[in-house]
C-alpha cells in the first residue's frame, strides 16, 4: 500500500469543506498538512497532521509548505460569489494571482497532482437546460465565477507545460457541519444560524430559486477519492437535485420542529433562478455517490449548529 | 450624421494594428483620440488625432485620457503568444489586471462602448474541426489565450452590470505594413524582414503548420465598422483561408522573385497545428469582408517592406 505513504497538503484545510476533507484523508491513511491562515474554529488540532499558518499566495511559504508534499488540494478563496463584482481587481490578484503563485511552486518542488475546487454554481453562468454537465458552456456572470474559469485553464495550461496531474471539482452548495455563520458562506447555514438566534428568516425573491446542495462530507469523500483517481480532470462535485429556497424552509420545519414564517424581501440581481449539476461523471470514474439525504443532512446540521450555540451549548 | 461627431479612443493605436485602425476611423469622420506607449514608429503623428502617451494600466491617467469619448478601442497587449508562458503572472497583472482597471474607468467616464482585440489563435486552442466558429471550446494552450478569455468573460460581466455595449473580435494573424520586424510578432514580417537583410529564412517545424492570415487593412476595416454595429457580441475577424508556411513561402517567391530555400528546425511545442476561423459572422452582421487577396497584401507588405528598410530607402 503505496497509499498510505503520500502526504497531502490541504489549503484552505482548517475552513469548513477543509475540515471534512481533512476528516476523509485522515480515515484513507494519508499523511495531512496544512496550509491556512489560522486554526480551526470548531475543532482543537490534530496530532498527527502538521500546520503551517500563513497565506497561499506567498512563494517563500509555499517553498516551505511544499517540502515533501506529493498532492495539493486547494481550497482556499479570498472572496465569495456575492461579493466578487465588488472588486474584480482584488478578486484576480489575491486568487488567481495567487494560484499561479502556487503552480509555479508546485513545478518547483514536482508535486504530482493538484485537486483544485472550482465552483459549479458560478462557472456556467446560467444554465440551458434542466440538469446541466461538465461540457455546458462556461459564461459565469461573477467575478469569482470568472477567476474559477481562469483559474481551470492555467492548471491546465500548467498540466500540459509541466506534466502536472490535476482533478478540478466544480462544487455545488456544499452545507453541513462547521459553516460559519458569517452569513455569505450559504444559505442553509444562514437560515439555521437565524433559527436558533430565533430571528426572522429572510428570503430575497419568491423563493423559488433552486440550487443543488450538497451534504459537505459528501464533497470531501470526493475530494479524497480524487487524490487516486484521474480518468478524466474535470468533475461536478454535485447531487443531482434540485431544492428550491421553500423547499428548505419547508424541510427545516420538519427536523426542526419550528413553525418558520420568513420574510420575502427583493431578489438580488446576480441570482441564476435555477441551477442543477449533474454528477453523473463522478459517479461513473470514482464509484462515489451523495451518501446523505438532504433531510439527513438538514438534520445534522441542526444538531450540529445546537451543539454550538443552542441554548445547552458549552 | 451623429456618426461624424463620435470621439473614438484609439489603445494601443501607435502600433501596428492601431495605425490601420486609426486610418480608417479618420476616413469614416471619427474624432479619434490615441492612448499608447510612444509614437507610431514609421509615421508622422497627425494634426487632426489627440495623442495620450502613457500606460493603459494607469487609473488616473485612463482618467484623463477618457474625458469626452464615445467609444474605446482596446488594441493593446504587453505580452505575445510565443512568450506568454514564460511569465503567466506577469500577463495577469499587465493585461487582465489592466483591463479591469480599464473597464472601472470606462464605467466612471460612461462611455457607451468597448471593442476588444482577442485572439482568435490561441483562445481555441486545438482546433475541434477544419474551420471553427465562434461557438468552438475555449481551451487556450498559452497563458495569451487565457487572459484573452478571461477579459472577454469581464467584458461580458461589466456589460451585464453596467449596461455597457460591447464588441469582441477574435483576430487571426494579421500581417501588412508597418508590422515591425521584431521577430515575434508574425511570421510573414519576419519572413520578408529576412528575405531583405538577405538573410535565410528559418522554419520551425516542417512548414505544413497552417494558419489564417488576415490582411491588416481588413481586419482594421472591421474593427471600425464595429463602431455602429453589434447585434451579437463576438467575431473572429479572419480570413476564412488556410496558408502553410511552404504556401506562404511559395507566395513570397512569387512576389518578390527570390528565390528561397528555408532551413527547416526543430519544431516548438506550442504550435497548433492547423487552425482556420469561420469569418461568417462578420460578414452578415457588418456587410463586411476581406478585400485583399493573399497574393496582393503579400505584394503591399513587400513594397512596403522594400520602402522601409530596401537598398532605395532613405
Amino acid at each position: 500500500m503505496t497509499r498510505t505513504m503520500k502526504r497531502v497538503l490541504v489549503i484552505g484545510g482548517c475552513g469548513f469543506i477543509g475540515s471534512h476533507v481533512v476528516d476523509q484523508l485522515r480515515a484513507l491513511g494519508y499523511m495531512v498538512r496544512i496550509l491556512d491562515r489560522s486554526k480551526e474554529r470548531f475543532r482543537d488540532s490534530f496530532s498527527d497532521v502538521e500546520y503551517y499558518f500563513g497565506s497561499f499566495a506567498d512563494s517563500y511559504f509555499l517553498d516551505e509548505a511544499l517540502v515533501g508534499v506529493d498532492i495539493v488540494i486547494h481550497l482556499a478563496s479570498s472572496t465569495v460569489p456575492q461579493t466578487s463584482n465588488l472588486d474584480p481587481g482584488r478578486d484576480v490578484s489575491e486568487n488567481l494571482l495567487a494560484l499561479i503563485t502556487l503552480l509555479d511552486a508546485i513545478v518547483r518542488h514536482r508535486v504530482s497532482k493538484i485537486i483544485y475546487l472550482s465552483s459549479g454554481g458560478t462557472i456556467y453562468g446560467i444554465p440551458n437546460a434542466h440538469c446541466i454537465d461538465e461540457t455546458h458552456p462556461l459564461e459565469p456572470i461573477v467575478s469569482y465565477g470568472v477567476v474559477k474559469l481562469a483559474s481551470e485553464k492555467y492548471i491546465h495550461l500548467y498540466s500540459r507545460m509541466h506534466g502536472l496531474d490535476y482533478c478540478i471539482i466544480r462544487a455545488s452548495n456544499p452545507y453541513g457541519p462547521r459553516q460559519a455563520r458569517v452569513g455569505v458562506q450559504g444559505v442553509i447555514g444562514t437560515f439555521l444560524s437565524s433559527l436558533i438566534r430565533v430571528e426572522p428568516i429572510e428570503i430575497w425573491g419568491d423563493g423559488l430559486v433552486t440550487r443543488d446542495f450538497l451534504f459537505v462530507r459528501d464533497l470531501a469523500k470526493l475530494c479524497a477519492l480524487a487524490c487516486e483517481s484521474g480518468s478524466r480532470s474535470i468533475y461536478n462535485g454535485s447531487s443531482s437535485e434540485g431544492h428550491s429556497i421553500n423547499d428548505i424552509i419547508a424541510v427545516l420545519s420538519r427536523v426542526t420542529g419550528i413553525e418558520i414564517r420568513p420574510i420575502y424581501k427583493e431578489s438580488k440581481p446576480y441570482d441564476v433562478p435555477f441551477i442543477i449539476l449533474d454528477n453523473r461523471r463522478a459517479r461513473q470514474d470514482f464509484k462515489w455517490e451523495p451518501e446523505t439525504s438532504f433531510d439527513q443532512g438538514i438534520l445534522e446540521t441542526w444538531q450540529w449548529t445546537l451543539s454550538q450555540y443552542g441554548p445547552n451549548s458549552r
